[in-house]
């Protein structure tokens, strides 16, 4: 007879966002004539630039004709666009990368929730509270989360940091040695960032505790002060102790596109044992390799028109973050991030609950955002607002939230 | 200290097609000026269908537009993919799925690997012998496996039907219950296939002993003759025990465009546990779903104008398959598939070993095909041939190897 993956049934039942969907279903069944607007999830509203759209466009038609038909892709990516990325978003920050050391996949999401296969059983990870939720459901569905503590939600054997206003987002190294550490910045949800001092801490405590890092620079490249590093590489020794997760999902926006990657640096070992090839064998095993005409459009990204393009891109959402920030805190509430980030993160007012002040704001101002106790415990009495709506609705949004 | 996946170092080392590739590139660089003709691995080559390419070009020019611009799809896939496959693949066929019973994913192979992972480690698989090697990698990944016996080429947890001549390629159910089944039909690699009646009785067998059978109908395009079912629900009570993989990549010739789909019935259940649950769990958890781009590719498949043309795809192929067959056949060699699937599978003549014969036949015919032991011992004594090549070599091919 066969058995399911007990794990599965550990997990708490419902997901922060299809809750919000629900409710928010709920207000404009109940509302039909309120527009709601829609500063919730990290989804990005722009379409893709127009380099891109060209270079799908040859892809389509190269796929089209025998001559230029193109079958199996490598399972770990196009030497194209590995030696692209390589060149471009790390020897431009004085990191030398083999093309190699890249893993192309089909996105972050997957990759963040697949990493963890390489490693044993008996691992224990310590992650960020608050924390986007898939580091520690892929744990959790892979028995090395232990059991979720309900009353305090949390899993039973993860080892939690709390990033809150009194330590400045950053989480402080665990009483408690971990083994794998997932580090997220610039972060989501609270926008925070570390410098390269402050990663550097982590990096050189990571090497003398045995520790492996997996450091999602998802949202790098909105990073827009000098002191914060780009790649995790940029820090000495992290190539001994760090995996990177990139993505094109916001810097090109790719979330409906999906492409990603993972840096798996050769350096990086245990024992004798190389991470990079088990990496590459997980890969190859249980990926077949992204689209053909995906990693065109990635390849477009590194073009110069692309560059200047996604650039544009990224400095109108900041524009937004910008706006919702200054407004807040013109409003007189407190928050962080939107800097090197496209997220803002806010206290809740009055001690009203996440939750509480998602309720009041979808009620009164009509706009959607992510409550922080969505995150995890630490979140709790914070509120996540995203800079990838459109310009007019993220001003209005704010208009009316300054009403409220 | 971080722990490896133990498991990892279990596996076997080089990969079937990854040995051929460096017998093959090793013979071209002493032998320039001999033409290669491949019919090893199993990729495609006539280019994607005109309404597929149109569908496309559409998609790409909605992304590239604000109003018609997709982001983060559903996790699942787009309900108008699910629903054309529910109309397309099953309804005509007298199978009634509801479209959340479909999971859309970026390829079989995926599906195939990520499959067993909401089923519990304790749980033995059996699968035939030869065999697909991501069934078992993938499970030996997991630690489900045992141990790989060198020795005798196989792990030592895992439950092996053999498929020669001798049973006709159909496995017997095995002395010893296993919990998980993998089962491929038309079947990857010989070539067999199991009538309606065959797989009843292992629909009979599943339910019995309280098995699930992870059904692999990636070939189902290729079916040609009456008493041959194209999807495992066609036998009675297959909702309550199966699993059933399909994929674009040979029906369609999407080896590099990326697109499958995966039928979790709600009828399968663990107890109170409903297997369809665990997979939307996996993955909207583990994965961001397939390109909006991709999956209008898929949706094209289904027009009208798709289904001609991905028809005339495949009699191309099959056309090659008869080419292959006859050709051997009328040689004195003993072979069989070809008729169901777009596999040949021969039996090695003067008791060569299927590398020994691999050899013979890059050295004196210049064609690459895959020796039998690659999918397992019982492969021995065999050679695949793939009828994805193109008309004009699949003939040059067969002359070659008539000559020798």
């Amino acid at each position: 007879m066969f058995k399911i993956n007990e794990n599965y049934l550990k997990l708490p039942g419902s997901y922060l966002f299809s809750t919000i969907g629900k409710k928010v279903k709920a207000y404009e069944e109940a509302n039909p004539d309120r527009k709601i607007i829609r500063l919730g999830i990290g989804d990005v509203t722009q379409p893709l630039a127009p380099a891109i759209i060209e270079a799908m466009h040859k892809a389509v038609d190269e796929m089209g004709v025998k001559e230029t038909f193109h079958g199996y892709a490598p399972d770990l990516g196009y030497e194209f666009l590995r030696k692209a990325i390589a060149e471009n978003d790390y020897k431009t920050r004085g990191v030398s990368l083999e093309w190699d050391e890249i893993f192309i996949s089909d996105g972050a999401k997957s990759d963040s929730a697949n990493i963890q296969e390489i490693f044993g059983a008996d691992n224990k990870i310590a992650v960020c509270d608050p924390v986007y939720p898939v580091y520690v459901d892929s744990n959790a569905m892979a028995g090395r989360a232990g059991d979720y503590l309900a009353d305090r939600e949390c899993w039973s054997n993860v080892i939690y940091m709390p990033c809150v206003q009194e330590n400045n987002f950053a989480p402080e190294f665990p009483q408690e040695n971990p083994d794998i550490i997932y580090l997220c910045y610039p972060n989501n949800p609270t926008g925070s960032t570390l410098t390269k001092d402050e990663l550097q801490k982590w990096v050189d405590y990571a090497l003398k505790i045995g520790a492996v890092i997996i450091y999602d620079a998802a949202y790098e490249a909105y990073i827009s002060e000098e002191e914060v590093p780009h790649t995790i590489y940029e820090c000495d020794g992290a190539k001994a102790c760090a995996i990177e997760l990139r993505s094109f999902s916001k810097n090109a926006g790719f979330t409906g596109t999906r492409l990603a990657f993972t840096v798996v640096p050769k350096e990086l070992k245990c024992g004798e044992v190389s991470l990079n090839a088990l990496w590459a064998r997980r890969h190859g095993t249980k990926f077949n390799g992204a689209p053909y005409i995906i990693q065109r459009a990635g390849e477009a990204v590194y073009s110069e028109a692309g560059k200047a393009q996604t650039k544009e891109q990224i400095a109108y959402y900041m524009n937004n973050a910008k706006v919702i920030r200054e407004g807040l805190l013109s409003a007189g509430y407190r928050c962080s991030g939107g800097v090197n980030a496209p997220y803002i993160w806010m206290k809740t007012p009055d001690g009203l609950s996440s939750w509480e002040f998602f309720d009041v704001l979808l009620n009164e101002a009509n706009v959607v955002g992510t409550p922080g106790a969505g995150f995890g415990p630490h979140g709790e009495g914070y509120f996540r607002l995203t800079a990838f709506g459109t310009y007019e609705n993220t001003v209005e949004a704010i208009e009316r939230i300054k009403k409220m």
